[in-house]
């Protein structure tokens, strides 16, 4: 078994893999086969799709001309298979979630006539909808590093070059990763913000009304950055940590010990099985829908931690030696199991903290009833409690896995709880299909049942987008964690000395400090970026609603095309400035020449340190916002139409940008900072 | 020369010490000179005055307990000399903050009077009032360092005995003056926040209305938060980068350079004539008041430099061996230089980001014409975007310094830095009591001339009161990282071992986070204690104007006292949960067996990086926010009572707990901190 394990360990992933990806086929059939509904939903879905596809092509046309100028520079800098990782890396990062984007487009309008037959049928199309996403991205991240690794491997002769090569391909996922994030986050809440103050605030017309000239434009926007750019991410996150662990294991273990290597690939395509039976349940499931979310995601981690704990001592009969380290099955997967108990943890967490039904956001929807501020004051103080258990249990878990299995224990964590993925995303895709579902039955006039319908599912995907973004970041801290490790590792075997990055050094401390200002001075850009195109579509749909009267009136159509065009230059234009922040301050820290290596080493951890809280902080904000205004929503504090109803609406706009660009956002641009560092030691050193 | 300063330098600066003294109680007379106007005022004054006594009184004997049991446990645990510091820096930091308040009370209804004079009779009332509390601060500082480790020398004969109940004294004004920012931040943040909501926003009051029940309560809040909390924060600042420069020269160049040590004293002395002529300028200058107090800090500034420049010469003839490292005077001189310039730096970058004159406060101003969600959104991106500056400055200075002279090079860095705090809390000071001023005007029915020269003061002393917290939190990172120094110092002297805080130790990567959550955890503490006594003064208020409906018509007095008194038992009550916190942790850290020391040495620079952050975000966001307010209440946007007016409010009041609350209080409690992991070293480690 340990033989066939170790010689066959990444066949028999990637062959789970293309289970995976098989699931995943099988998942579109079953959604594209589902009820469209009547000709006024797909006119409304086909505008929604080519809004969509219009900001996606134009947002790979300028991704492109980065992606190539960076390709040649990596490929004549540092060499070509690290370069052709890179582009691997990009465009299976493009392509995830292109696909999920497109699959939810579809999903959306299925649901919302699902919705219209049952409760329990809307769940299942949305579901399943949100699931293709998940298995997609945890097949392509499988297949793309596992096929590259062993194509470089077999090619080049030299597992090294092929360890090389992989650190391009993460590059590759980050960087992209980073932009459509930006990107869609920077589209939605722009078209969100501004559809709500003209169209909610200012003419007092519903959600999702079709005489809002922004409506499709919103709608267009949940799929660009609720499902493409959540996508992109999660398979950067997904891509970046599997790497993380091969690389770690490599440095530390050496090439010899061959099923270290291996096991990382293993967890993953075991985990595929896992998030199976976990979909499969949510589907057969008669329970209320939370309940069979939270089901789906607990039998999925039960089922890959059963099935590791003999593939573990299979792979591992004898203990293996970590720079000194000795390291066996039990140590191994009681890493395996931290990763998973760490996936909880963060999900229980976060729902307490963003969740309507505990004190957190209570004590938000009380505050609105003495006016604005106080409720933004109640929302930050939130989002900065919010950071002190995930870091506590982050810190925990880096002490525990460090004991059992050094910086190899943390990185196997990593890859455990990531290789949950494939159902957590499915849970976090699920809250935009419905939210759309919801916005199609409104616009194509389908009975008010339908919509209270998807409204019941949209706020359970409400709490579901914010506990995956909890569990989104935690999971960054970690694997950040280990990139770091990778990075000191890496300038120890290429420059053949050891290295110490010493808190009493200043080069250390000025690193940890202008680290720490990146987190800050991204997100301050990413908000203005939100600001300021929302500006741009307020003047825009105040402009047709004076120019047309006949578009309040029912009369005349508004131009949805203009507003969708206004936010997809603005969003594209705007993405550019934070995206390229990372790559400008760690390449030009990096050059300074005899300190720089000592400055980047305090840059890495430094922008780890704060943009982990800032995460955490702005995106636990943002959730318990949303969800206090959906509590006053329910009658709570006066209801709707209220004073404090106003004042929860502003929290609620004020965390868009919290929770849907800037906060989870931080994610993949604190991995580009790590990942660009090691790729930059050899370009540095040769 | 050389013999004399090394020999009388600790005199010379005592004596020098003494005539700051004697200026401030020069100027004490100066003020209490001036006409107190009329009956009316008199009476307003009075019982303003009243209200801080009581809440000073009754802040005394809570701290007083807490003191107590930590003199006792210092005491016990370590020895006697070090619990004497300890108590003379907690009654040194109380009598800054009493006595500066004291002239404040009396200086407000002078400012008031001398208004109905002239402008530039009201601004020398109230500069003076601030003068008092800024030589006070400094002499007091510097005689009580100077006296106590001069009288433990020479009682024990030993330098290292003296040396370490600096430590004490160090915590004891540390410990303090976080109880005395945060009791008076939420006194003065939550009687202003409840008087607003209910009063102006509510019942259409005009701001100090005497027709709203928690108007006395508000402008006791000034006197508390804004001139105790502040003098006694700035004289924990000054008194601990004083101590701290003489830990790291002891500790780093050995007892026998004695010149290392008496240099910082010497430095303060000096300052102290630069202090006194600025203030000198101030007073007799004709510019206008922005002019006149920028020209008093820039001659303090050069006064300083240019004394300094020989005095440094003359004692460091020959170089210092500070471990291995030669340093002389022009490298030490040149470490003066660069913490005057960073003063200057700090002063220009805050004033860039909360003047209404640039861009930031501007584009705030004009994101209010959306609404308030916006408002906020671009509020909290300036104060993102504010980091950056100051923190790269940081980073130069510690950079320039270290390459000049070491750590010990970056603590004279700091020691000049806050040896300009004489003038710049003149500065500081003065906001407060021209703020005062009006209100006394107002209440008292004075000509609404009078008002409006106060307003004009209060504009100016606005954006000092801004900028001096850009001052404060950036010499504050500076000192933290001296202190960090120091602990390290202490551990490799005590424990007779070298000490590696390496990034790649787990612990120390723990303890990054641990220290990086307690700003987050603190500040929340904060802003929610702001919220929950800004209720309890909201629903007295609407008691009283309920129960008693002659109050609004003005034919009932409210009952002023009440307020007072439920101010006053919410900020005590609240204050004590957010100081602890850093002591629990530290403590609760320090006593894990084996692994402490080092998951400390994480924690304090954990604290220094993300409170920095926080400090430097918070300031300035919430000084942005006022000062938005102000320019759309100068007629912009629309004016006052304009949508965009009531954006404007709503930003300025989520401002309040971040710039006067939670965001300074950073500040003491990051040294806090740090003070207290050096003082558990020789408990720990017997």
């Amino acid at each position: 078994m340990q033989r066939f394990l170790t010689d066959y360990g990444i066949a028999t992933s990637l062959t789970l893999g293309a289970v995976g990806l098989a699931g995943a086929i099988h998942l579109i059939r079953m959604v594209n086969s589902s009820d469209a509904g009547n000709d006024r939903m797909t006119e409304i879905a086909g505008a929604v799709q080519a809004g969509a596809k219009a900001y996606l092509h134009r947002q790979l046309v300028t991704v492109s001309i980065i992606a190539t100028i960076l390709f040649f520079a990596i490929g004549f800098l540092r060499d070509w298979p690290t370069a052709a990782g890179f582009v691997l890396g990009a465009v299976c990062s493009l392509a995830a979630g292109y696909i999920g984007m497109m699959i939810a487009v579809r999903a959306n309008v299925r649901t919302a006539q699902a919705a219209s037959v049952s409760p329990h049928s809307a769940l299942r199309v949305a579901f399943n909808g949100g699931a293709v996403t998940g298995l997609l991205v945890v097949a392509l991240g499988l297949l793309s590093v596992g096929f590259f690794f062993r194509a470089v491997e077999e090619y080049s002769g030299d597992t090294r070059v092929a360890i090389n090569s992989l650190v391009g391909l993460a590059l590759g996922s980050s960087l992209i990763s980073v932009f459509a994030r930006l990107g869609g986050g920077i589209y939605t809440k722009a078209a969100d913000v501004g559809a709500d103050l003209v169209g909610k605030i200012e003419q007092n017309l519903q959600e999702d009304d079709p005489r809002n000239p922004a409506t499709i434009a919103d709608n267009v926007g949940d799929n660009v950055g609720d499902c493409a750019g959540m996508a992109a991410d999660v398979f950067e996150t997904y891509a970046v940590s599997l790497i993380g662990a091969v690389l770690v294991g490599f440095l530390t273990a050496g090439a010899d010990a061959r099923e270290v290597l291996i096991y990382p690939f293993v967890i993953c395509g075991v985990s595929i099985i896992g998030a199976l039976l976990g979909i499969g349940f949510v589907n057969f499931t008669r329970l209320s829908p939370t309940r069979a979310l939270v089901g789906g995601v607990v039998i999925s981690g039960v089922v890959s931690a059963a099935l590791l704990k003999p593939v573990t001592s299979s792979m591992f009969p004898q203990a293996i030696d970590f720079s000194g380290k000795l390291v066996g099955a039990s140590e191994l997967f009681n890493c395996v199991l931290i990763g998973i108990a760490m996936t909880f943890a963060a999900v229980v967490i976060t729902n307490y903290f963003t969740s309507t039904a505990h004190r957190p956001v209570r004590r938000i929807a009380e505050a609105c009833n003495t006016g604005h501020a106080t409720n933004i004051i109640a929302g930050i103080s939130t989002g900065h409690h919010a950071t002190v258990l995930p870091v506590l249990c982050i810190a925990g878990s880096i002490w525990m896995c460090y004991s059992e299995a050094g910086l190899y224990g943390i990185a196997i964590a990593v890859v455990s709880m990531l290789s949950l993925s494939g159902i957590i995303i499915s849970l976090d895709a699920f809250g935009p299909i419905t939210d759309n579902a919801g916005g199609i039955a409104v616009m194509s006039g389908l009975d008010p049942s339908v919509r209270k319908i998807t409204d019941e599912l949209d706020a359970v995907g409400n709490t579901m987008k914010a506990v995956t973004k909890g569990y989104a970041i935690a999971s960054a801290g970690l694997a950040a964690m280990v990139l770091f490790g990778s990075y000191v590792e890496e300038l120890k075997a290429h420059l053949h000395q050891n290295f110490v990055f010493d808190l009493m050094d200043p080069r250390v401390m000025i690193g940890l400090f202008i680290g720490g200002l990146l987190p800050y001075s991204f997100t301050a850009y990413a908000m203005d970026a939100v600001g300021s195109a929302a500006g741009a579509v307020v003047r825009e749909v105040r402009r047709q609603i004076e120019a047309f009267p006949g578009i309040l009136t029912g009369q005349e159509t508004p131009d949805y095309r203009q507003c969708v065009d206004i936010v997809t230059k603005a969003a594209l234009r705007q993405m550019i400035m934070p995206a390229l922040l990372p790559l400008i301050f760690v390449v030009g820290v990096a050059l300074i020449p005899e300190h720089g290596l000592y400055l980047l080493g305090g840059v890495l951890v430094g922008t780890i340190v704060t943009g982990l809280f800032i995460g955490i902080a702005m995106t636990s904000s943002g959730g318990a916002w949303d969800n206090a205004k959906k509590f006053v929503e329910d009658g709570n504090h006066g209801g709707k139409g209220s004073p404090a109803h106003a004042a929860s609406v502003t929290g609620d706009t004020v965390g868009d940008p919290y929770k849907d660009t800037a906060g989870p956002a931080v994610n993949p641009m604190i991995k580009v900072v790590n990942i660009l560092a090691i790729l930059l030691i050899p370009i540095l050193f040769r």
